[in-house]
């Protein structure tokens, strides 16, 4: 079974995928989607992450998805940006036909580390310890490995695995 | 000119399409594309605006597009979810290679009624003022005519009309 988690960003749009296998998981890939105001307006920088984001789920055909939850904020002008990159990462797996399971910071910590208010350095501490010999393309890409990682666990405790792998195969 | 307006939302996506030549505009077609949680979660809601709104692209082949800037308010989940539709309105439009002009409430207004704070009745009312004999779909579709009308002007005044025929020639 193979996941992909994505970290919803509009500057850094973190992801990774991990493949599954009972209760073995190993890392295939990851890294980080950019777009600043170099690549033109928002629409534009909205069409260079979903060309960057398809051709991820082209290369690794990912059998389902998890994504954080964005934390909102009081800022409410960061959270429309945040909201803007957050559709297109949801946009992306469900047009190839994947489920999108959705994480909040916390629980994502707390399938990783094993307390839900574990510092930044911990998940990523963590994350490089659940997938050794990996190369993490840097903190946005290792929040992403870590949301693979607690959307795999998830899926499996719920056995929504199975159901996924047959969906996928059918 | 084929100028297309969208008024973006999660549960109602207004879109109205206008023909502008010289000073004079004229009524092509209006609606609004709906997504409710019947339609599944919100990356498959997502997916189905993606598709109703580049199905009226197709359709209609506007030209360049107007959308309306997103008033954020302190209803923090509110703005992140109309964020997320927000994110597919300016998606769909530059995966079509058209610039997007984006315009404040108020600035729609001003052009389409006269004054900045209008009331949303006036400004279905000179809507339909500026397109006799058409059928408006709702509220969200008057909107988005207002929207268009409004990005005609501002691109006629700003000299940017040709420039953009130029582009959707070459």
């Amino acid at each position: 079974m193979r996941v992909i988690g994505i970290d919803p960003g509009l500057r850094n749009l973190g992801w990774g995928v991990i493949d599954v296998q009972g209760t073995r998981i190993s890392h295939v890939a990851n890294g980080i989607c950019h777009s600043d105001s170099g690549d033109g307006d928002l629409a534009r920088r909205l069409v260079s992450l979903h060309r960057q984001l398809t051709a991820i789920f082209e290369a690794h055909a990912p059998e389902t998805a998890g994504i954080e939850q964005t934390f909102v904020n009081k800022d409410a002008v960061a959270t429309l940006k945040l909201g803007q990159a957050r559709g297109i990462a949801l946009l992306v797996p469900a047009q190839f036909g994947l489920e999108v399971g959705e994480y909040a910071p916390n629980a994502v910590k707390k399938t990783v580390v094993g307390v839900g208010h574990a510092a930044k350095q911990q998940v990523d501490h963590m994350v490089r310890l659940h997938l050794p010999g990996a190369t993490i393309a840097g903190a946005d890409a290792a929040d992403a490995l870590a949301i693979a990682i607690c959307h795999a666990h998830h899926m499996q405790s719920a056995g929504r695995l199975q159901d996924a792998l047959r969906r996928a195969a059918g």
